[in-house]
């Protein structure tokens, strides 16, 4: 054995609080693999005490061995835990107060809660470094795909270049439905909720939110920056219309709600908004409910990491890969450098170039069409490819890709075209991303 | 800082053995990255020591603050050095005993050899883990992709089901290549050739061997057995002709050196051969050079890689990951259990079922086709499609995809074929893995 800690063979003693889907799998997991796990690590890997909202909640899993805490705050401090693995969720209330108490207590922490880390893992990450210990969070980032680690350890030696992902498994169901099914949004909306797809607060899915906090964490540790959430362009995927999702795929190109971030000569760049990227690339070929993300830098080139992005299975996964590291003396900065070194990073509003995706609907009279024209060249923003479909009533729907363009560009055309008085309805514009 | 060893300040000191395209990457990202290197690991990386065959040669690196040694053997014994960095290749000779001096001398080994691991791994990290050292190898297996950190560390609460992989990409090159050219493979080989992509020995490359290598690397971290090279079933890309491409895009498959490694009832499979997939997968979509690695475990399903297996940057990148990990005190067993506790597993040959995909050229004449149904049927094997071609010539070329059967089953066919009389040549059989 390698490791050199003291008291190697004593077990590892978890604490879980919260004992949802994510929960249960960890409790399976530990339960069910032991030898394994004690294999791995050279100690056995145990649980000791367990807290949830129901006591009585019959959850499929023997919990008769492990002490009950009501309070994951009594159950963060007790001397029996050495590892508080936090699976409630929610970026107030009990989730920070009960890690705020396992980090005073001494205790190393566990989560797969992104908002919580999108909004205060500086300080607790600060905290838990001065004492000694260690945040790991693995599972709130993409699910099952060990993408913190990849990042944080295994491209160690690159300057990362960019991070981009599909990080919410929902959204991307949605949109990849719509397109196979031909279904527009809100019937697509209501049938992923009937699934139980959405969180309580469909919000934190359809607007982004979610994916973005898991973006704020890729960027911390990429860019080596404090985490930023209220700085990421957020945009949703509800304006996105079924017409949009068939003329983008005539276009060659499939939409995503995806992350991306990179440094620029600006700033930080941080957008989560739906995106174009072409049909035959890999972010462009990912269907259905799992994510992807992919990692640049300039040694390594680009890493494409694909998997779940949720689920018992993947996300308590992805929460054992941290227990066993844990458990295996391997301790790493919760950014991967120590907190207190991260920069505040200049937040820098779309400040790359990108080509756009226009669709608008045309008046039917003479001249439209050069008005438009005029404006984006006067913006200049100069077109790539134009398609005007035929069209049966007074609008003619028209659709631009444009070359390469700042977003300060397209706004001014944005106003202007408004002020041409030739459109019957307001233009959509996407972001074409290059992946 | 989290990380509890002592001296956590002074500088990490690294001796690089081997300065080609490898070697010489390591030495650009030590040298120009010394800041945020120091950053994520709260202390300097360096290098104190190199060696190579020749020292007069011009690399494009400036090694003039180094010490030079001539004897790898030498570098891996001074004292200024922490961590012996071996970048040499082979499995026998130098790099083998540069490698067991520097365990004997106390150091730590970060290796981008396959082979010495695939031949000499349990011995060396026998040694190493007893004395308290670490062998580290992600630079061996992918190139750039972190899948050996993912495997040990990232899926560590996992049991492992499958691994797969292409990891050669010159053999991805070669097939895929002679796909898009419509060109045979004697003259793909030639342009690969050409271009500097093939091994001095090509045989290792397109005999399927530097592939199986890594196989065999990734099967013991897997499965937690010892790595067992001898036992891979190992068949190169020299006899898929572009008919055999042709044939298999037309029924919606590509031909790949696919690596696959699992654990069944009747022993542990590790084959590395020719494959047909499914073209619409992300294996059967992989251009080129790149590399892929599969990895399916129970919790977390299934997890794609996917990114440069070669070249400067990214072999470089590797090493590095693990170089920063030793830098950090995140020090774990060479296959992520101690060695001496690895199984020795049983090997089995071909031990699933699997479809297969047959080519064969019958001679023109009546019944031959019920002739080798009747083979089939006789068998145990059951067709699933099948497709004769119009022909010119006296012999029919006629394609089936089989149901699911054994190898056994379809062995015992092929002799059956053969007293038949009605082939014109040897049927060509390709497994088809579900991926």
């Amino acid at each position: 054995m390698t490791q050199t800690e003291p008291h190697m063979s004593e077990p590892l003693r978890l604490g879980i609080a919260g004992l949802g889907t994510v929960g249960v799998g960890v409790v399976k997991i530990v339960r069910q693999k032991a030898n394994v796990l004690a294999a791995r690590t050279g100690r056995p890997v145990v649980i000791t005490a367990v807290s949830a909202r129901s006591r009585d909640k019959d959850r499929g899993v023997n919990l008769s061995d492990y002490a009950w805490e009501d309070d994951p705050v009594a159950l963060a401090k007790r001397d029996d835990v050495d590892v508080f693995v936090e699976l409630m969720g929610g970026h107030e209330g009990p989730a920070k107060e009960a890690t705020e108490a396992a980090i005073a207590a001494g205790k190393d922490v566990v989560t797969a809660n992104k908002a919580l880390l999108a909004h205060h893992g500086q300080a607790l990450s600060e905290t838990a470094e001065a004492a000694g210990q260690v945040i790991r969070f693995e599972a709130a980032v993409a699910g099952g795909i060990p993408v913190i680690k990849a990042l944080t350890e295994g491209l160690a030696g690159n300057d990362i270049t960019r991070v981009m992902g599909v990080m919410n498994g929902t959204c991307n169901y949605i949109l990849t439905r719509m397109q196979s099914a031909g279904l527009p949004y809100d019937e697509v909306f209501e049938e992923a909720n009937q699934l139980g797809y959405l969180e309580a607060d469909p919000t934190l899915d359809v607007g982004g939110i979610d994916a973005g906090h898991k973006l704020a964490l890729l960027a911390s540790i990429a860019f080596g920056t404090r985490v930023d959430f209220d700085a990421v362009e957020l945009e949703g995927i509800q304006r996105i219309t079924i017409e949009d999702i068939h003329q983008a795929a005539d276009m060659g190109y499939r939409i995503k709600l995806l992350g991306v971030s990179q440094m620029t000569g600006r700033g930080l760049e941080q957008r989560m908004s739906p995106c174009l990227v072409p049909d035959d690339s890999p972010l462009g070929q990912l269907e259905g409910g799992t994510n992807m993300v992919v990692l640049e830098g300039d040694a390594v080139g680009q890493i494409v990491l694909r998997g779940a992005g949720a689920g018992e299975g993947p996300t308590a996964s992805a929460v054992m890969g941290d227990v066993m590291d844990i458990a295996r003396g391997l301790r790493i900065a919760t950014f991967g450098q120590p907190s207190h070194t991260l920069e505040q990073a200049k937040p820098a509003k779309s400040a790359t170039a990108a080509p756009y995706y226009l669709r608008m609907e045309l008046l039917d009279k003479p001249g439209a069409l050069a008005k438009i024209a005029a404006v984006m060249g006067e913006a200049g923003i100069s077109i790539d490819r134009m398609r005007q479909y035929s069209h049966a009533d007074e609008t003619a729907p028209v659709l631009f890709v444009t070359h390469k363009t700042t977003r300060d560009a397209l706004d001014h055309a944005l106003k202007g075209f408004d002020a041409t008085g030739v459109l019957a309805s307001p233009p959509v514009s996407i972001r074409i991303e290059a992946v």
